[in-house]
């Protein structure tokens, strides 16, 4: 054996005991009491909490994006994901028109390979069909692993935004093919009506970011994903769900056995839309943004009834100096923040206070994640599975601050938030990659997940 | 070691990997890939499902009902509990007027002590508050292990009824004590009503036992202690949920954050109440009884949305000549059916044809049931919890028949259900007590749990 | 012609227009522009308003209550009926343990007979079905025109409450003969438990009134009926209902076409229990109580949505000094509140006021009355109907106070109350007999109403 | 007096009851029992129903549509409204694109001048803003008693369709004005994907149009504009109601106090899409198309229960010869069928059955549509309303068909279809316009209604 993690407690999204973990081969080979000391490398991980490494099921890394490019590279972004116990991204490359998904995944690979800190897999974001053709490379690129398409009903001006009909062709092309449809669900029309008069209205801090784009402008779009999913009998995935309607109409659906899976944000489980009248509210944008309390409180109450299956980041940082040009104009902001470091140990550490089980964001993390969008050997603490282990130390007292974070962005929205409990080292298939505050993998370590299609558990 | 299970495909709630299990002193102590094969016994499961042992909530066995007592002994239906891959069962003694909790669970552990095949634990069955006394008591019988209770809604005539205020009253000093209520939901006086009247009417079939205490009937006293808990803010736990208005109020209620248990049964998932137009009508007579299609098809959609936490059996036969008292009056039949063998080759056989995971199988019979009812040492297959195994063969045709059970009964239900995937051992503890259709324990064998306390997860 | 009442606004459920309204032998016999004067008597009302009598569908006479008797006898209580434009009340004589329903309303028709300033009909009160004779005997009382009966779900200690099994055989033998259920609807074993528990914790201001049976312990009873009527396919119609979860379930019903009708009162639209911190909390004490405001807003909604079917003001006034029984113990105070007098006043202001169509006022306090409660004569102004005409001035200041009241009772939970707009004459098929302040009729006046059989529109 | 109707039974949204109904000036001045016989005319009418005439709110006369035009010129469609009993109808006039309010409806006024036998209003179709001066110009249009204004949601490549934010500033300018907002509600975007889909696999008859737009196609629409109109707290009419889950969103938000109106049409009270499967399946192509059995009855079950306030026709009838264009394929059918002439009878005779009252039927054909359209004048029969009424027969037999209706189109979808009771005399304010059978007006009858301002009740 290559190593044996001793003496913590094991963390799954069902169960949680003590014992140790060896490794061999970069896979999980066995979880015992007192497994022979034989392994080349034995780390006593007492009084711990071994986790599977966490799967961040949506960034964005150096994507061009409000005029500029989003500002981790896929180095620091992925290097800024392992030093939080993340030890897979999904990035979401943008179709241009005309462009091919494996075209453009090629070339975000290419990069990858050389740059990935942590593995990696793409939901490939559709904007045009191409005349049809996208609907035939989609039987490839599921061949090729790539399992999950990405669809903004936002985005209209920017030539991002997909019709109805577009929306329902690739929900029943995806269900033949064993894929999954994700979608960015928020009103265009709508954002664009209030925007306008905003602006006539001078309206521009931050604060009208939101009031650009509230509930109903949100929950239309959610609605309108369920009520076409639903009738089309096919699976959907909503992204960063963030308010109470719209969570209300996926629950409903769901009861009726109806496959919507819904993802939401640690943002959203933190923050409401009174950051935006902050001094530093433009740090804080992005889409869909923060809502009101009652949002917040369902969106827990959801995760805690089980109504909500992932938990991801819409990781997507700016610069200050980005942020900045929409000082006075909050259409000028480029939407998106920083949180792929964030994700487990903010809800662990939720956890650890007693708000929801720890069983539960292993569960929302990594297990439902890998489960929804076919990562075979990811997810978990079980043998045969990737390595890919977290070790927590739940009496660590953790700050987060700009300057301990691993990303390139110079400043994140979670400034000053203090966590109770916090990873200590991340395991990449074995391999030591983050280290009590330190990065200490190597960039290019990472690997293409070729991922399983879907099928409904 | 003592032992090794090997090569089998390892089902917990979360995941399915091929593994050895490895146990010692009755527990599971390791879990991996070709663990050295020192131990005292390798078993070669290749090919095989390795699941921990089912736990069935719901059992009355040796009670008296109906005029009679319910045919299982304490021995052989745990005898056929094992037979069926139950490891643990739950029975439900229930109070007589002036009894005390511990009097009435001491009694019967005696029993149990001498004839358990299987591990035991008591919901205990409140009729009565003895002026107070029993809410006093309540504590000290948590203390020692009993953490739920369960009331009846129904049985007013049979002096076993609890009204609105008593149920209260439990709910509210479970909730102090880190205890459990489980109730009997069905309207009294609507199938006194009812009876009377078809009595009157000459309707004496067996189909009036189901028309006497239809859907709405149930669901009336769901809705209302469904109304109580989420009012009182007190966990609930409903006991064989048959009908959809009534799992549509759990639903509505966990939706809304509240601590709502579902319990359902196999009979409820393969039956309808056409059973009752039957010649043989009477051996299905239960309470509640089935229903028609649609909650049938509501439990079945609830199961796969996640919102169904426990599938149990409510196992209580009563022989043929017993059944036959109620031939030509559907009010004389013993009330009660077997099931506790059936449990898991039911459940898992659906899972073998599509109709769900096997996770969740593992989930709804074993883990969640642990979960709620605080069997910390129970439930899944995971490096310290005892050793309760069954060992599955997915590829064993078998079919139901009162010549293959091991309970006394002389008939069941499921005779001539044909099942894809059969147990052929089950070990409780690390020890076989069931081997390829032949119980090989020893009476006596099962332990009493002292359960944890209850606490949300 | 008798009467002609001229150049007023004639208001009826639907419509609004000005025109004369001619009278003669106590009826309408024309509604018109410039009707020939040749009538015996002309009444300029230009600038007024002329409405339907009101009709009180729940009042509480002379009834003996928590040890007294309600302090308004039938003289006085139809005193001040017509002096607030009521020209109709519903009286609810209760059963005693084997009385007839023919026996107990005709000793209150002796009285009626003698003392009636306005008109006047029973729902019978059932408390007990004397061996199944009552239900016998609905039959003929429904021939003499008592179509309609009344049930609680409370008072059990007192004996009057029923069981639901009662319920469900009021409730379809009701059906059977074109009668109405009515049901006063909340749950006796929480209010006793909340009771004694206030009791033993020293809790006896009135305060502990409401919290001994807040919204959700009517809404459990709500619900309860609307459950039994919906599935056993009958008519009910809900008195005095006064919290929004209980609505709910109504409307939900409604919308899925059951026929069931609900009753709210004025006082629940204007107080919160917060009357109940009051000094003079328990001049407020009736049952149900008052709800918090979200009760309040649900009800003025449903008001608006056309989805309350009538407001009647359950009428059962209690002097000072009873109330005063129970300064130290809420549970000495008798449940009741004046109301006759402040019903159309009340609700006629609020249109006033904008808060709804004075339309709307007259389809609830007179039509729809009329229309389930079988009074043919009664409700409209139409030709052919009873000339019962209230004279309503829309410039009127009045402010409600102990001292311009026409009741009994020496006191009245509206004191202080500013209404915009009130009546300034009342006629009773053609005579005069209320004006402007005074009671200007003879006692006896009044004729019992003898109803037409229940039948859904 | 003019004229007095004698005898008949008078029968108002409220009420019902037998008397005389007296005209002059073209007003309903008298309403009573034996009116005086001085009357220019008298008609005795006993033994009839004396209604007020109906209000048409939805038709398209001489509209340009499916490359044809609808085939009732302003003359004969008002022709056969009043032959059934319809005596004000609103027109649709459709904005091309750069076209004023004014313009539009002033030719259409042109014609109508000339043509009109019966009385008219428009609701003016915008489809295009013209860079905001239609906003502006609203507030002339109202002044003029153009208060309604209607979008489309479909007919996107038509050109016809407004999007979400043109739709919402639509709303929330009518609420300024005082004035209301129709909507089509379909989604194109799955209208034109399902159609290219049919067409491409060859399934081009009748079926399939309804197979384009199907129940979900609607309701997307449907509770997309619900959305909007709650959210942005703005009144709303969604036009032609024709499925459940869309009628079920407009009553979830009717019960929240939203203000949003309901208007369905016989043809979906009456037939289902299995006309579609017909051989004359074409004739009944209209959009929204009928649905199947269950929507049907959710309408009926919402108009019992008081939540549709509307029944309106959608009459834009199309010859044989041009249906027959799409015989081999749907998308060439001009979309539309005749109903004018059928609306009263239909529901009239519906209530002759049973179905519902005579009073709802008023409501729902005359007072509601002039209380929510400012028709101030009509709706009722009440003194000062415009003598608008039907002298109605309920033992009349009749049996509908082309022939002996007064619509210039070839054929009806209501072909054989079998009344109980008819209409045999209408009087448009006082005039005789149509009797027993046969049109007696004079077309340029009809004059110009100028509405007023919409007000919530």
């Amino acid at each position: 054996m290559d190593m044996i993690l001793k003496g913590g407690r094991v963390i799954t999204a069902s169960d949680s005991f003590i014992a140790d973990v060896a490794v061999k081969d970069g896979k999980i080979v066995a979880i015992g009491k007192e497994l022979s000391d034989t392994a080349d490398k034995v780390v006593d991980v007492t009084g711990k909490y071994v986790l599977p490494g966490a799967i961040d099921a949506h960034t964005h890394m150096a994507m061009p994006f409000g005029g500029t490019v989003s500002s981790d590279s896929y180095l620091s972004g992925t290097r800024a994901a392992v030093c939080g116990g993340v030890t897979t991204i999904f990035d979401y490359p943008v179709q241009h028109k005309g462009e091919t998904i494996l075209g453009l995944c090629g070339s975000k690979d290419e990069v990858l390979k050389e740059e990935a800190c942590c593995d990696y897999a793409f939901h490939c974001c559709i904007t045009d069909l191409n005349d049809g053709d996208i609907l035939n490379e989609m039987e490839q690129a599921v061949e090729k692993g790539i399992t999950s398409f990405k669809c903004f009903l936002v985005y209209k001006k920017e030539g991002m935004m997909v019709d109805d009909g577009t929306l329902a062709r690739l929900l029943l092309r995806a269900k033949e093919l064993g894929a999954m449809i994700n979608v960015h669900a928020e009103n265009p029309d709508l954002i664009d009506l209030r925007t306008e008069q905003f602006l006539r209205e001078g309206k521009t801090s931050a604060w009208y970011h939101y009031l650009s784009r509230p509930e109903f402008v949100e929950a239309e779009a959610d609605k309108r994903v369920v009520h076409l999913a639903s009738h089309l009998d096919t699976p959907v995935y909503i992204v960063h769900m963030a308010d109470e309607e719209g969570l209300e109409a996926c629950i409903e659906a769901k009861k009726k056995g109806h496959d919507i899976y819904v993802e939401t944000c640690p943002q959203y489980l933190e923050f409401t839309c009174d950051v935006y009248k902050r001094e530093d509210g433009r740090n804080f944008v992005c889409s869909p943004p923060m809502k009101g309390q009652a949002s917040q409180d369902a969106l827990w109450r959801a995760i805690k009834a089980g109504l909500i299956d992932t938990v991801a980041t819409d990781h997507c940082p700016f610069q200050s100096y980005e942020k900045d040009w929409g000082k006075d104009d909050f259409t000028k902001i480029p939407n998106g923040c920083a949180g792929v470091e964030n994700l487990y140990p903010y809800m662990l550490s939720a956890a650890n206070e007693g708000k929801l089980s720890f069983e539960k964001v292993v569960e929302l993390c990594a297990t439902n994640v890998a489960k929804i969008f076919g990562c075979t050997d990811k997810g978990s603490i079980a043998v045969g599975k990737d390595a890919d282990l977290v070790v927590y130390d739940p009496e660590k007292e953790f700050t987060i601050s700009a300057s301990n974070m691993h990303s390139d962005c110079d400043h994140t929205i979670w400034e000053g938030k203090k966590l109770h409990g916090y990873p200590v080292q991340t395991y990449l298939r074995g391999q030591l990659v983050y280290d009590n505050g330190e990065f200490v993998g190597t960039p290019g370590i990472g690997r293409y997940i070729k991922r399983a299609k879907y099928s409904k558990k």
